[in-house]
């Protein structure tokens, strides 16, 4: 289970998106104790599980195809396959820093044309271009691919091999690839490109049409990727389903699959000196503060009049309302998950005593997934460092975020804390969005993801299915604006994105468990084929 | 009026004190509406001017001394005297880098004995040593002095005349000496000893006795000076008053004088998960909010209880019990405080729109001068840089200041404090202080103050004369322990304290009003024989 939650840090980079804002002016003091006791009987919604019945992946058999012609092409030429995932991670694609992104995005496009794509772009946006691939194969069905390529920064001294050199290393689960970007996510993306390069190669065509749609800021938090989207939405909605190249196995080769993502609103409550009263330009001496307000002691108030004193009850009106109850497919899948769930486990994993209100199992679950929640990320006002000065600071900043469960919508969100702080007379804290987009769900029911659990289950691996995870990726570009099936999909194994000594599983041991890249590209191959075949065949 | 405060952080330099500390466990969420509801009818104390008599400095009449031969002395030998200026300010002595400390501890040292004191010791405490000096004229009267040889760090570059140069400058007030320290405090110190110099150099001796101890932990907030009181405490318990050298003067010559100031309560309160919940040893992913307990949520809701919602009213129980109204002398001196305020222009001064709850004139002088406060000096808890960062942090800290007003004791209102936090079910909440002293009040009816007003008056520089500032400073040490009058006075005038190019006024121009270095000496020496004749002579 707690890889499922691994996983939601190596999709999830939210940093520096943009910002829209909000600022209104005169407070009026109102919080009085009658709306408190008004407010002291909100509770949170609770979330049952009626059935009893428990999803088994196994259900959906295996797939039974078998490529053994492009197995074996895809087994002679592991060597040139290795040195693909070579020439994409050697060079440097960090969007923060913008290092080598124009360079990236060209490789990507170029590689699309080598494979014979029909229509390769690069697709500008407001920040890093895009990258654009159509491959026409005259198929009945459409697989979108989506694709990142850039990577987060390094700190070269705190890697074992130099984080662009792309060494192959040894390493006590067998021979890996060490390098930023070697499963966060160029590794298992161009693993993907080599599985289709040997399809051609040996077929001369895939068992389906491509779309792919790289963006070049997933680690800047997809500030831009619906501009690519926009400029191919027509087309795109022509497809089938969408996957993300995403090892999923543990190193024991335990495989997870994951369907869907809490959404976010992530935005910055501020308090400034101004006709409210309080010092408006600079810090003044702590002294005054027996006649001057106070920014801090402002947005302190304001932040505390969200919730119950224990933080975990949000008093805003409305904010817990819209969210989908567990439908009848999502409570089978949480009873599975419920099955291999250790409170324990996790607690220890996080040094953290107990979950809110004591909750275990599979309360904890759909506290998790079902609970919309209201995260201070940071705070900080006046002096921070170490010992005594007295001032009194002009400003105050929390930075705050809501994981939003399917059916809220982020905005009307935002719009229920502004009413709440007006209604509290905090009409004077400035809030400021940062990021926003809701959630995305897709059903194991649909063709895609059940096609790609029987290659899962062909290989051995029948993955644990959680119907979503807490954390949050914009997959709604997919499942609702789209309306697309999506699922981030693919056999092996890697770990350290956004750390050093980032690897991606080459070569395992043989008592290793999870799949070499040879088997992780066979898989991708089992998978188009099992898309292709997917509402013909049935289940 | 103004000038009043600037006056405050000059002498008031708080950093980096030592600790101690409370922790306690487990918290049990019992802040209800009921409780609230109490708290809400909390209201804070209104303290009146009940006379419509005004205090007016001039009542005390001039000094009427003449020491013709003492002044020429100084006029003669002023250049000597800057050179004496110098010879301190040249010597580095920044005590939060202990920075040539030891060296200036001995030059003061020597100073003393080179003016003939009888006793003259380095005293050790457990920071930088203290300076002790006693001269025994055989005199009926004993004034202390207390120094400080220390001064606050530099950036040279910021500097017009470099830091520890110490040159003469032309400035438009006239010719100024510039240096770290020409104000804050060694320039007026010297200054001082310059006058007993031209006494002893003409007269043979002083009219009075002389105890002088000096500190070099003043700007690290005197942690250590009660142990140099230790030391002489009997001996010291006999003198008739205490001064501190100290411009008291604006560029245009009008003379402030403060005879009190607030204590000072100045803690920590820190979350940190625990057994109570929460993250205990890092930072986890921002979207275990939904399950797991917040340390910053739950230090925002300790803060947040602490207050009405305006930040402006303590609910702490008791917290505004024990203060001294204003006594008849200081509602005298009030009305003349009021005579001169000015709200507008101290607000725009500050960038303030507005005192609280829109007091003006002497409700806020009444509110500044006798209402406890509570302040955030500072807050901080996870991300705060620019942008995206969704972490649930394992800890947050706030660092809060009260002012206490006379009649409150720190320890006391701390462990109030303590008993709120603990009652509303924040008892995870850790509590660690880090300085605290009470406050200090000196009566302007004192045979010092009195003496020194006289002096003052002959000069033509009536001071306004306020009760006591908002900020605080451990005169307590003087007044409450060892239960003495204690004032900071001198003429002159500097300015640059904490700052770049700090400047003390030697030759001002003949417009410009406040006095020069030999002016400043002058009153001094005058000081001194008012001080002796106070009590014999009446006021």
């Amino acid at each position: 289970m707690t890889n499922h939650f691994k996983t939601l840090t190596a999709i999830c980079a939210l940093t520096a998106l943009g910002a829209c804002g909000d600022t209104s002016s005169q407070s009026d003091r109102t919080h009085t104790a009658a709306s408190l006791d008004a407010e002291a009987s909100i509770e949170r919604p609770k979330y049952n599980v009626t059935t009893t019945e428990s999803f088994d992946a196994s259900v959906f058999g295996a797939y039974e195809g078998d490529h053994s012609a492009v197995y074996a092409h895809i087994d002679a030429n592991i060597d040139d396959h290795v040195g693909h995932l070579q020439r994409w991670l050697r060079q440097r694609s960090i969007s923060a820093q913008n290092d080598g992104i124009q360079e990236m995005a060209e490789l990507v496009r170029s590689d699309f044309e080598a494979l014979g794509f029909q229509e390769t772009a690069i697709v500008p946006t407001d920040g890093h271009p895009g990258v654009w691939g159509y491959l026409d194969q005259g198929a009945d069905k459409t697989l979108m691919v989506y694709m990142m390529y850039d990577v987060q920064p390094v700190n070269p001294e705190d890697w074992d091999s130099p984080p662009f050199e792309a060494n192959i290393v040894d390493h006590e689960l067998g021979k890996v690839i060490m390098a930023r970007g070697a499963v966060n996510q160029k590794g298992p993306q161009r693993a993907f490109l080599n599985a289709v390069q040997s399809i051609m190669a040996v077929e001369g065509k895939l068992p389906v049409n491509l779309m792919i749609t790289a963006e070049g800021e997933e680690e800047l938090g997809s500030p831009n990727y619906p501009q690519i989207v926009d400029q191919y939405e027509d087309r795109l909605k022509t497809a089938d389903g969408v996957i993300f190249p995403f090892p999923s196995q543990g190193p024991t080769g335990g495989a997870n699959m994951i369907l869907g993502v809490k959404g976010i609103l992530y935005y910055e409550l501020e308090a400034q000196g101004g006709e409210w009263g309080g010092p408006a330009k600079a810090e003044i001496h702590g002294s005054f503060k027996a006649i001057v307000d106070s920014p801090v002691w402002r947005l302190t108030q304001a932040l505390a009049s969200l919730t119950t004193p224990d933080g975990n009850t949000v008093l805003v009106d409305g904010f817990y309302d819209g969210v989908r109850p567990p439908t009848a497919e999502e409570q089978r899948l949480i009873n599975g998950v419920a099955a291999n769930w250790d409170d324990a486990g996790m607690q220890g994993q996080f040094a953290v005593s107990r979950w809110i209100d004591g909750l275990t199992g599979k309360d904890a679950i759909l506290e998790m997934l079902y609970t919309p929640s209201l995260n201070i990320d940071g705070i900080v006002g006046g002096y921070t460092e170490e010992g005594v000065k007295t001032i009194l600071p002009h400003k105050a900043l929390a930075k705050v975020d809501s994981r939003l469960p399917y059916g809220l919508d982020p905005d009307a969100v935002l719009a229920k804390v502004r009413a709440h702080l007006d209604a509290h007379g905090f009409s004077d804290i400035k809030v400021t969005k940062l990021s926003g987009y809701p959630a995305a769900q897709t059903s194991v029911e649909s063709d895609l993801v059940s096609a790609v659990i029987r290659v899962f289950n062909k290989y051995g691996h029948t993955p644990s299915v959680q119907p979503r995870i807490a954390g949050s990726a914009p997959f709604y570009q997919f499942t609702e604006r789209l309306n697309l099936p999506m699922v981030p999909t693919g056999l092996g194994y890697g770990t350290g994105a956004h750390a050093p000594n980032e690897i991606l599983l080459i070569e395992p041991k043989d008592d290793t468990g999870a799949a070499s890249l040879a088997e992780m590209e066979k898989a991708y191959v089992d998978m188009l084929y099992a898309l292709a075949a997917a509402g013909r065949a049935g289940k």
